[in-house]
């Protein structure tokens, strides 16, 4: 007789699943807290960040997940993360039947499918010069910053597909520098990068001009149209929109306005894994414009930042059919940021320990605002300490 | 002054792609004309099937593009196949401006993003001797043998997804042996296949008998309701159903009927690449179905046959949502297989050259009719050679 059932247990593998899931009020359903058990299973002690990233759920989903397995016994928490105890042990193998260690997944592209060119020791760690030079994310628009591995693979993901050679290449909103890894490559590729943060694109220009990169930087907010003279002009798009549908519908419209009005242009999109409801919504969105997807990898995307994310996206690679056309927007002040579904009241701490309140309503907005000021009662500019966050 | 614009050429490259194109009545548009350029700029001489296998792209497009490019002095035909001419490669380098050889597609995975495990060499040889077995494929009911190595990949795909340990997985057709494959890993799974030829089954039972594997095969036809006792039963179904879309409404409704009505049950699809705007009509119904699409890996699926298609397919995983639902097809006697929608009269010699008509509206319907009849003439079963093909 099992641990399990002589520990009293009476219900079924899958009816325990349900019930953690159901407390942990997951949108995934039962399989996300099958896939911790298993994951923890096969790799040992993990950490919930890393549990996150291998099954592309958010960082509070398995937060959840785990704290329900750990009160009904099935898993304990050491130092290092969690690992399961000999009841979880005997509930994963007897109950789950799940035995199988091997991790699967190709350990040469980490499931990108793209092979590192024989330069990619020079070219990654001039990337990498390049990413340092990056600002502080604004966390209120969205920005996570892109690791440069990441932006090197979109740019060869796109180069073995052809979409970068002798291509007019636009990259809608660029913090993760992919317009720089293009230009790494050598290919003869026109690249145009629009954002919102004239930061990032001084950045980018100053480096385009001292490595003689061919690269046009234009400061655009895209909630309003954009400018005529690049209408119609790419033959391929990138883009890493806000992970809202507002934000989702507005960029996927630009990318159609931009894009020649051809059949099989591309649009890369990296977008936020989601529960099955919530894809259905994002892959409602794509059709409606008339794209389709050709390819689709879970995990390609990494970033320093995007914790809520477990720090990784998918890409898909989406072509213009004979329906595709732009939801024309001519200007588009709803809420698109997450920030702007979700606000939040943040306090921090200055090195004096003065409290400071940071939120939309606030006086200060943003940590990065608070940096530039500094504390406004000492003036200290040294270290802030985020104390508490939570919901308004 | 290039090669190309010596020769009188005075159309930029774009231009010329397109008229390639019109001329071969792509479907695909102009980025196909690029694309059988390129693979040939990059791999030297190569024939029209690799080239199809390596572009995704149908036999006879390919070789309509082919054809147009030889006429216009880009390529030429040696003996193992067509070359770029001096003209040829002046074009692609200077007005298609791709000068990039390395291939980036990962080697090791081939693009399947799945490693082989440990025991996969003695595994691919069994399965080998396994699909040895199987009959003559009877391609009027769009059969087309998957290669084992395509087999064990889709079952370690979904090993590594989390789709095998403890599941209930059915096979909707099973011409490709894919639950044998899924009994070599050992896994703790039970296997269910329906198909419509006895003759598979007969041999998968057998198999299954002789070493042991838990795996039940039901003999129907899809076009009738499936029976009661596999509703709602499954967790994972695997299909490569007919490449049209009755074909693919049908089996996906009948995916959706056997898979247990809950969120995140799992469809793995292989099927045809189309160009875009087939592909959208392909999407439609996925969508129509409440089906999500969370993974989709071009070129995954290797087959001895489906020439038609290159000799590949994509793989798509699709999970339910709350919207999935069967469209309950009572009972379905519509067109679903592809010699259906475009029969064909072929003509067969005898050993003894006598001249037989095989096709739809014909005495004899098919080639595996002819080879157990024989000859209506003259008896001979020996050897039938196919001397002609056309649409009807």
């Amino acid at each position: 007789m099992s641990i399990y059932r002589k520990s009293g247990f009476k219900k079924d593998g899958n009816t325990i699943l349900q019930e953690v899931a159901s407390k942990s009020q997951l949108k995934e359903g039962k399989d996300a807290v099958r896939g911790v058990l298993r994951e923890i299973y096969r790799f040992g002690t993990i950490g919930t960040k890393s549990l996150a990233r291998k099954l592309f759920l958010p960082i509070p989903t398995v937060a959840a997940i785990r704290k329900e397995l750990e009160k009904i016994g099935f898993i304990e928490r050491l130092k290092k993360g969690a690992i399961l105890t000999e009841l979880g042990v005997d509930f994963v193998n007897l109950e789950l039947q799940i035995n199988y260690f091997q991790n699967l997944l190709c350990k040469e592209c980490d499931g990108t499918t793209i092979e590192l060119p024989d330069d990619a020791d020079s070219i990654i760690p001039k990337l990498r010069d390049f990413t340092d030079l990056r600002p502080t994310p604004q966390t209120e628009i969205d920005q996570a910053f892109g690791k440069p591995i990441t932006a090197l693979c979109r740019a060869l993901l796109m180069l073995q597909n052809d979409d970068l050679e002798g291509r007019e290449v636009l990259l809608l909103g660029d913090d993760d520098f992919t317009s720089l890894a293009i230009a790494l490559l050598g290919t003869l590729t026109k690249i145009t990068v629009i954002d919102i943060d004239k930061r990032l694109l001084d950045v980018i220009s100053q480096i385009a001009k001292e490595n003689n990169f061919d690269i046009v930087c234009i400061h655009a907010d895209l909630r309003k149209p954009i400018s005529n003279k690049l209408v119609g002009k790419f033959d391929t798009v990138l883009t890493d929109p806000p992970y809202t549908i507002s934000g989702l519908k507005l960029f996927l419209s630009r990318c159609l306005q931009a894009l020649k009005p051809e059949l099989g242009r591309k649009v890369y999109l990296a977008y936020a894994h989601r529960a099955p409801n919530d894809l259905l919504d994002v892959q409602k969105v794509i059709q409606e414009h008339g794209l389709v997807i050709q390819q689709m990898l879970p995990g390609f995307n990494l970033y320093e930042g995007a914790e809520m994310h477990g720090n990784t996206t998918f890409i898909a690679k989406l072509l213009t059919t004979d329906l595709s056309k732009a939801q024309i927007i001519d200007e588009f002040y709803e809420k698109i940021y997450t920030g702007e579904f979700s606000p939040t009241l943040r306090i921090y701490k200055c090195s004096k320990n003065h409290e400071i309140q940071i939120g939309k309503n606030e006086k200060i907005k943003t940590i990065e605002e608070l940096k530039e000021m500094g504390c406004p009662v000492c003036g200290s500019k040294d270290k802030f300490l985020r104390i508490k966050r939570e919901k308004i």
